[in-house]
């Protein structure tokens, strides 16, 4: 039906063929209860970057229709997101901080068009294995400490507090919370605020409970969103100092482009702050589409997602939108109420610009406490205690990473906590190639297996012969290293063949199996070794290295240096041609 | 002797116990020797700092008596060195371009306290293995290039050249000694400079010839320096445009405690040449300490040798100096002259201090054409073709990473090159631990060992069973990664196994051995991996992974997810187990 207007994106359109009624009403209901939930969101995650609520408006409606047309997600609602939002808002009031200003708009423009280059380069390009830099027990640090601070900034619009910090860390937060106790709280605000966060921990909880409840999550931001407005309306609450949404701007998107800075000052913040907020808004993207798709078991192509969700970014810079990605909790709504292709996303985008075009003037009186609570209740789920429970147990390193990352974010700001995530995975990238693992092995009784004697208490040295793994490929960054822990090896074999006068160590075996790659530092230090051995009369032979590993040594020359005879299959061969049973022949 | 009056620091002086008259005499006579290398050599390398020649002299006083006494290499002879001198210059003259002033002298002081600092704090540490990351072939095109770039700076003393570029690029130096052709060019320099250059030349070429004339190639600067001076003197060449020294400060070294900038604007630029001059330095005097150590087969604490190189330049700079390390040209003298101890530095040590406070007026008719010669001569050898031959023979890569840091270099500065040289050096890192190698094993014919059945042509696969090797650690870094191939070979096995009419594939073996360790970004790709291979009706088993792995696949309860009775102590034991001989019997 769709297919001969839309020849050429059939390629990444694999919804194309064969769409049918019955595959339509499930996208058409899945896309009818995501928008209940994207409206209220994208308003009141507009404000989380410090921008008009129409703008979140604008991204929900452009975003889901390039989505639809380029991404290979099936369960994806793309559309503007919490953590972005507020890292975002973090970043550009550090370079503008008056965010009533026209420039701070363009700045935000600029940044997601940037954002979306990154995106679009890193999927061309093939890179989006740069992403997997940012480790799981990164994520939920950062993601848990992201939740905590917008929880707690929604206190302002929970409490009515008037005068606010800027800043995103808890000791400032709390600060303007406590200074205004005694002035700035307004009970009208708080019995909205608080009513109807309970009301939506509620219908979060009952989905939770009840999986075939999950509408009821789903259109409960909706519903606050309708009743307080309501409320507020017949009340006139807001004369008693309940503050309201006021105005948003009717119509679809206005064009943008002439407003992103392609030169002058802000132009290296904008990509600074693009590169940073695409790579994560990345990261949520891909993390989303992966889970529903090994869920449903269907293969998604890394690479091409990201063009997809860059693609939208520049286009969303060009028509008054921010960064948009996948959203977790809208996405989660889709896939639960039955979304079978991109075309639910289409579904939302029209709702959308329904809204946008029809009802925007009726937020008028839409109290901002409503929009607080919907914001709390979005984020709570991202504090995951169970993960950081399970980091503990299985990884202190990744527990360091996560806490790192969490505490980088509530004591600093997003960025902050994303720098200390970032070299903290770095740190152990560079711990893990610096110091391989390298194991003595021995004989395992009745068998030709050699194993870690650590790990096989009951594997046996071979007298006389030092049998050594090294579980890393050899590079300049460990090759030092390796020599010198094999040699130190040696020299406290030898002072323990003295003491339990056992032969000498005539022979060192290096088990090469592990060795997926050696280049000249790593060559240079086995001619090193080979060196000090030759002092020490023992000799070394090599057992089974790996066909790259071989040219290698080949080509430097040192398989001539030891002689190729040196060379073995496997450790057991080795032994039986130089070992003590050779002697004995 | 010693012993008693440095009893403070006996623990890094291990000549102290045992020492006698024959010892001395070698050290006395390799300091001797080393000390008429080291005077001429030391005032010419203070001219590529942009510092006044007696600097040069008093790092050589003191560096190599702090040296003497912390040090443990027994061969390496402190002082200042050509490479790093260039860097100082560049960097120092990018911050401060007039290097008359005051200012100028006062941050190389500032660079060279924190030089010391950085080293200090690296080696108490103990993150020595820092400066591995610095690769052999960066290290070879960096010092190729400076070599180069220094040789065409000595065009300047050695054309006797007045109006020199200060950059450091061959286009602007070339620039330089191009348009100078007509009217700068003086022939009484270039007499001067070309015949010395030929004698330092043959000296050095005859010295590798025969190993026994080494004192050839150490008295010949000397030699020149004599013979020079005394020539411009009778001649009053300096009359018809010669260049000389004119002066060198007579004395010991000033204090300068009051000079290092420790607050204002230069503080931050002081710290990042300190930090990156004593990086650079520690690479010299650790690779020249190694060398040597090896050599002679004594051991070399890393660690302990960078404090003691840390010490040195933090007194220097206290003291007048500026960053001073090992010297491979006077180590190889220090060694070929048969030295003992690091005593020789103590020698070498008074006979500079004797020349500061008592011939330095000599030096005034020195001609700059004869220090350039020595400065050509010494680095000459730097340029190691060789090397770079081999680079290419064996891996690409770093034939990439020396040509970038080379290139860096001789077309941008010394400062470009060494950030080039990193960054490839970091991105080969990162290869190495985003895209593990993952193996298809198959069994040897008449064993049970399973091999890469790429490497091994004739090891067949078992029919109905996938057996895969995973080399490395798996690591948020590469657990998608790893993942993501296991299952895309086996796509490709079972549209293998359909067209050959060959069993389905059922068994998925991961071979673990080579697995050091697992973090929770690893668990959970495993997890996902059993997931998908249930929905594909495939069991998953392991052999043989580790304690480390082990413990963390049963914190995780990874173990009960996929039952205890799947993980095996060998791949034969897998598939003797589960394997098509199983189902036979």
């Amino acid at each position: 039906m769709l297919n001969s207007s839309f020849d050429g994106v059939r390629y990444n359109m694999y919804w194309g063929r064969g769409y049918n009624l019955k595959t339509f009403q499930g996208d058409f209901i899945a896309g009818l209860t995501t928008a209940s939930l994207c409206v209220p969101q994208s308003i009141a995650y507009a404000k989380l970057a410090n921008l008009d609520p129409q703008h979140g408006l604008y991204t929900s409606f452009v975003a889901p229709l390039v989505y639809a047309f380029m991404g290979s997600s099936r369960d994806t609602a793309a559309g503007p997101v919490a953590v972005v939002s507020l890292l975002l808002g973090t970043m550009l009031s550090d370079e503008i901080s008056d965010y009533k200003s026209h420039d701070y708009l363009c700045l935000a423009f600029t940044a997601t068009f940037f954002a979306g280059i990154t995106q679009m380069v890193l999927g061309v390009l093939r890179l989006g294995f740069l992403i997997d830099f940012l480790s799981h027990a990164a994520i939920v640090g950062f993601m848990g400490g992201a939740a905590i601070m917008i929880t707690l900034q929604q206190l302002k619009g929970l409490l009515g507090i008037q005068n606010f910090t800027k800043k995103t860390d808890i000791v400032s937060v709390m600060g303007s919370v406590w200074s205004s106790v005694h002035h700035g709280w307004n009970w009208q605000t708080i019995v909205i605020g608080v009513a109807f966060l309970t009301f939506l921990l509620i219908a979060k909880h009952t989905a939770k409970k009840n999986k075939k409840l999950f509408w009821v999550a789903a259109i409960a931001p909706m519903t606050s969103v309708i009743l307080s407005t309501f409320f507020v309306y017949i009340t006139r609450a807001d004369k008693k100092g309940v503050s309201i949404v006021k105005h948003i701007q009717k119509g679809v998107n206005p064009a943008s482009a002439r407003e992103i800075f392609f030169s002058g000052k802000y132009l290296g913040a904008g990509i600074r702050i693009g590169v940073v907020a695409g790579m994560v808004a990345l990261t949520e993207a891909v993390a989303i589409g992966k889970t529903f798709a090994a869920m449903k078991d269907y293969s998604l192509d890394g690479n091409k997602e990201m063009v997809a969700i860059g693609t939208m970014n520049i286009i969303g810079s060009l028509t008054s939108c921010y960064v948009a990605t996948g959203s977790f909790s809208r996405s989660a709504v889709n896939h639960m109420a039955g979304c079978k292709t991109a075309v639910s996303n289409i579904v939302m985008s029209i709702v959308v610009l329904l809204t946008l075009i029809l009802i925007t003037p009726l937020f008028k009186y839409t109290p901002n406490a409503v929009l607080a609570s919907i914001i709390t209740a979005a984020v709570v789920g991202l504090v995951n205690v169970e993960a950081v429970v399970l980091l503990w147990k299985i990884d202190k390193f990744d527990f360091v990473a996560c806490m790192g990352a969490f505490f980088g974010v509530i004591f600093k700001n997003v960025e902050i906590g994303l720098l200390i995530a970032v070299a903290i995975s770095f740190a152990k990238i560079l711990l893990q190639v610096t110091k391989p693992r390298i194991a003595v092995l021995g004989k395992l009784p009745g068998t030709s297996i050699y194993r870690n004697i650590q790990q096989y208490p009951n594997a046996t040295q071979v007298p006389g012969v030092l049998i050594i793994r090294v579980d890393s490929a050899i590079y300049f960054s460990n090759s030092n290293y390796i020599k010198e822990r094999i040699l130190r090896w040696l020299t406290n074999e030898d002072a323990h063949s003295k003491e339990d006068e056992l032969p000498r160590i005539q022979y060192l075996i290096v088990e090469m199996s592990p060795v997926t790659d050696i280049d000249t530092s790593g060559i240079r230090a086995f001619e090193d070794l080979y060196r000090s051995l030759e002092k020490r009369k023992v000799q070394l032979l090599l057992a089974n290295p790996g066909p790259i590993v071989m040219e290698k040594l080949s080509a430097s020359n040192f398989t001539d240096l030891i002689g190729e005879d040196k060379i073995f299959i496997s450790v057991a061969d080795a032994v039986a041609n130089f070992g003590p049973n050779h002697e004995e022949t």
